[in-house]
């Protein structure tokens, strides 16, 4: 089964002309160029030889004819705001290309293969809200709270594309087997150790905790420098003596991040009466998270009461690390080395519509690199080589998968090649 | 010459009646409450037996009548948004009752009381525009680029409120011989020192220095954190070790402030590819805001380049410290030792339109203490004994001033009371 990669690239840069932001796309889920992607995504299954419809959130479904069971190969074409023309687009466009060449080889069997491009994974209005309504775990009350920053809801925005009141597709037990998706990595490591195809062992779990110090806002020309309780203050010293605390706990892939801060009320001449920073560390081992989360408590406890000053955390995110199958991931493993190339056994720094699927099928992630390790941004690209590569990679292992001996069984040990233990593990 | 404590609370009280707000007042120039509380001014000024009229930038001024020389005595009644209710209010009031009890007294000489309360001294559109109009130290481009919050223009809200149009009064060479202006603290020092009067010796200078950071935004979750170029991390480092060199050069009243931090993008999970944070310190010293300076431009260059992050500072700012008039200093202070209080001896931490008025006539500040140092809060308040003795050791001052040898000579040596050293000398 032998991939077109002219044509991959074609489809590719075809899409990217929906929102087309200079060397980018601007394509948030349900705008008006996410909706012209979708009818022509639909239009191109159906060339392609599947049954294709939108469902009602948004998700693009296209199913193989006169199979039973099937292999669902997707992602998502929705973008982050100014965002890059690859991204999850990559990973649907891979699965289009897949089903055809796989119509294509005239070859039959038992399986075939469901492509699928999943609604707002980026979070326009909702978090991942088309894979998580196909596995079955996104309830009414979160559809209806949905908002577009704050002011349109995602039910209007449902009614006015069109998509609200259709049936929603849902993953059938009986039907599909295992999930694939492929990616662009969005980081440097394929290029910084000049690997050509990442294949991803794991999502990591992803915690934030933010922490507010709370002072008094005073004059900052009458208030002499001892009687401040002086929050900014507080919050610099703070993430002074963390830093060290996190470096010296992170596992050799974990990482932070300080991303948000805030003085209030955050101008010159008014000492902070409070501040607060949001922390954020991902790492794929659930024991090493606690680790750093201890760290944080530490420092917050060591701050809170010093100068007179307040502090106080708050954890308003928790998610759990994510395992993907060991199984399907050898089988991209070997499809890589089949090819020539010796894949990086990586875990994902990011969060994927894998993570929801790996909670109902067996799934594995394939990553292409990016230049520069660029995503989110217009700037991102990936050299037509490698995508090329990632696609014939993706589409020997789906060959293996659907003529082998796995179906209805991932997760067994046909597939055993060997995959590095997760890094956090060791 | 003695004031009606009573009478001065009430007007007080009355004038913090437009705009109320809880315990405090939310009156910018020019809302609809300042106009009310301007026109209101305008008829106290007229019962007092001043000529009273409200000019093309929104100065109220009342003139005494049949004197051909007048001591100034003002200060302003705008606010900032949901502010206290004495700050420059009590220093315009004060002049209204000292105004009104010269009348009363009977008694007449070539002096007489101007009394003033100047435009926009909190910046709602354009700072100190009344004092600066009255010194002719505002041009005309100022006033049309002025806006409230970068929409509203100072013209259109000067064109409402129907003040557009009429003659500016001006500082008259001839006639103004002085300025007295009383204000709270805005400060904790008075309260804390035990004292019931501060003379203020001089207005600080106030310099601001931007510290921008330029590192690369990246994506939080993928970007290994030894190929991060984190702004944000390089900003808390430089805040860090800044906090030593600037306590370590300031005077012993000498303050800095770091009261505003920016992150971009500023979301938990990329990294801050540029970050800022505004420095502002002040001192009555020139000497001493060079030595600062030095340290603060110290820190940017031992910051530029460490982890591939550019440090840049930009200058905003820059007032020059304000001497007041040592011989008007020491007439307040003299008439405050006659009512058995020992004055304190201070710099002005804050602005004030005495600022301005200084560098055309002798000026001089009276302060009264704010309880907690509280200021530009609803939670400002000073004690009623506190506010009732104030205005009457302004009027003693006034008294001995109308009726002494200064006349036309502040500035020499009749009153040379000694003023200890500005802080920033010793």
């Amino acid at each position: 089964m032998r991939i077109d990669g002219d044509r991959l690239l074609a489809d590719l840069r075809e899409l990217a002309g929906f929102g087309r932001c200079g060397t980018g796309v601007h394509r948030p889920f349900l705008s008006q160029p996410d909706r012209e992607a979708r009818d022509w995504l639909v239009r191109k299954m159906c060339d392609a030889g599947l049954d294709a419809r939108i469902d009602g959130i948004g998700n693009v479904f296209g199913q193989s004819r006169g199979v039973a069971r099937a292999l669902l190969i997707g992602s998502h074409t929705d973008t982050v705001p100014r965002g890059g023309w690859l991204d999850g687009a990559l990973g649907v466009i891979y699965g289009l290309e897949i089903a055809r060449a796989r119509c294509e080889s005239g070859e039959a069997g038992p399986l075939g293969v469901d492509v699928i491009s999943f609604a707002d994974e980026e979070s326009a209005y909702l978090a991942m809200a088309g894979s998580r309504a196909f596995c079955g775990c996104l309830s009414d009350a979160e559809i209806e709270a949905a908002r577009h920053e704050g002011s349109r809801s995602l039910r209007e925005a449902l009614v006015e594309a069109g998509y609200a009141g259709r049936p929603l597709v849902r993953l059938a037990p009986d039907r599909h087997v295992a999930y694939l998706e492929a990616h662009i990595e969005q980081g440097p490591r394929l290029e910084a150790e000049g690997r050509r195809v990442g294949v991803v062992t794991g999502i990591v779990g992803i915690r934030r905790i933010r922490v507010t110090f709370s002072g008094r806002a005073d004059h900052a020309g009458t208030t002499p420098m001892h009687l401040r309780r002086d929050a900014g203050g507080a919050l610099v010293e703070f993430c002074h003596e963390l830093r060290p605390r996190l470096e010296e706990t992170r596992s050799p892939e974990g990482v932070w991040n300080l991303g948000q801060v805030a003085f209030d009320p955050g101008v010159g001449n008014v000492v902070p009466g409070s501040a607060e920073v949001l922390i954020e560390y991902r790492d794929q081992s659930v024991e090493r998270l606690d680790r750093m989360e201890a760290e944080i408590q530490a420092a917050v406890a060591a701050a809170d009461g010093r100068g007179g000053i307040k502090a106080e955390a708050t954890q308003p995110l928790g998610l759990t690390p994510t395992t993907l199958d060991r199984n399907l991931a050898g089988l991209i493993a070997a499809a890589a080395r089949g090819r020539g190339e010796e894949p990086l056994l990586m875990p994902s720094g990011a969060g994927h519509d894998a993570m929801v699927l790996s909670s109902r099928l067996p799934a594995a992630m394939l990553f292409v690199p990016s230049i520069g390790g660029r995503s989110h941004d217009v700037a991102e690209d990936s050299a037509e080589v490698d995508i090329v590569l990632g696609a014939q990679v993706m589409a020997d292992a789906v060959r293996v998968f659907l003529d082998g001996k796995l179906r209805g069984k991932p997760g067994g040990g046909e597939f055993c090649v060997p995959v590095a233990e997760s890094p956090a593990d060791s």
